[in-house]
């Protein structure tokens, strides 16, 4: 049974220690200081399996557009992935934005991780395009937006 | 002459260039992904002297603490420091914050950058503590708070 719950600021230290190993061993703890934890957890979820941490999602409402929320940083334990896990953070995600009016949500992705590019699409994202050095030099990024309905559709 | 504005998502390519040398050669980009330039507008600043960029600074309104903003990144040409630019940007965001109830002021350095600690002093802030591993393994940080009076001060 997966759990979804708000982001604490406690969770941050589990987060951290894992977050280099799930993405292979590729340096990302810079990207992911603890203020994620500490000022958005309004759009900041956990996933946990009997309480072990299964995955994560920090996202922010954007404080420039009005209509638009970022997803920042989503994880996923990779002894636990292709269970729906990330799909069920994003639509959380979804649910706590969409009441607010944030229609449009923006993610980036690095061209390299395919597999990232293709879970965004099955989402409902759309790639808006590659820009080269998007996050500094050698930082290039897929765009991807999805636009949510206002009304949540009926299933 | 120095000026200052709302910093603009074409502002990030300048900044994202020199911020690793502004450091000392530290590898910052990481830390400062395009995003604080994107949905962050109304809360950062750059400053310019005739049209070359001297200085910037990111912050953002928390979403979790109504009455608090954060400031994730300050930067300050080293061939100009010393001119008060640091102390501008810092005064534009208080101004920009203050009106909306944010009357509690958080930012975080490293323990090592004494020169940085010392001005944010200078500003009014005060060390609550040094943190280690605050932001991940070996990212020990000092944490600074400063509280604005809601009503500004006649000076």
């Amino acid at each position: 049974m997966v759990e979804i719950r708000h982001a604490r600021p406690s969770d941050y230290g589990r987060v951290i220690g894992v977050v280099d190993a799930w993405w292979g061993g590729r340096q990302m703890a810079p990207m992911l200081p603890r203020l994620f934890f500490l000022h958005f957890e309004g759009t900041s979820f956990v996933a946990e399996v009997e309480g072990e941490l299964a995955g994560f999602l920090c996202g922010f409402l954007s404080q420039t557009h009005p209509d638009e929320a970022y997803v920042h940083f989503l994880g996923v334990d990779p002894d636990r992935r292709g269970q729906g896990i990330g799909h069920a953070l994003y639509e959380r995600f979804f649910e706590a934005v969409r009441p607010l009016g944030r229609t449009v949500v923006r993610a980036v992705t690095s061209p390299g991780n395919v597999g990232s590019v293709e879970f965004h699409q099955r989402l409902g994202f759309e790639v808006e395009r590659v820009a080269e050095n998007y996050d500094g030099l050698g930082g290039d990024r897929v765009l991807l937006v999805k636009r949510l309905d206002l009304a949540p559709a009926s299933e």
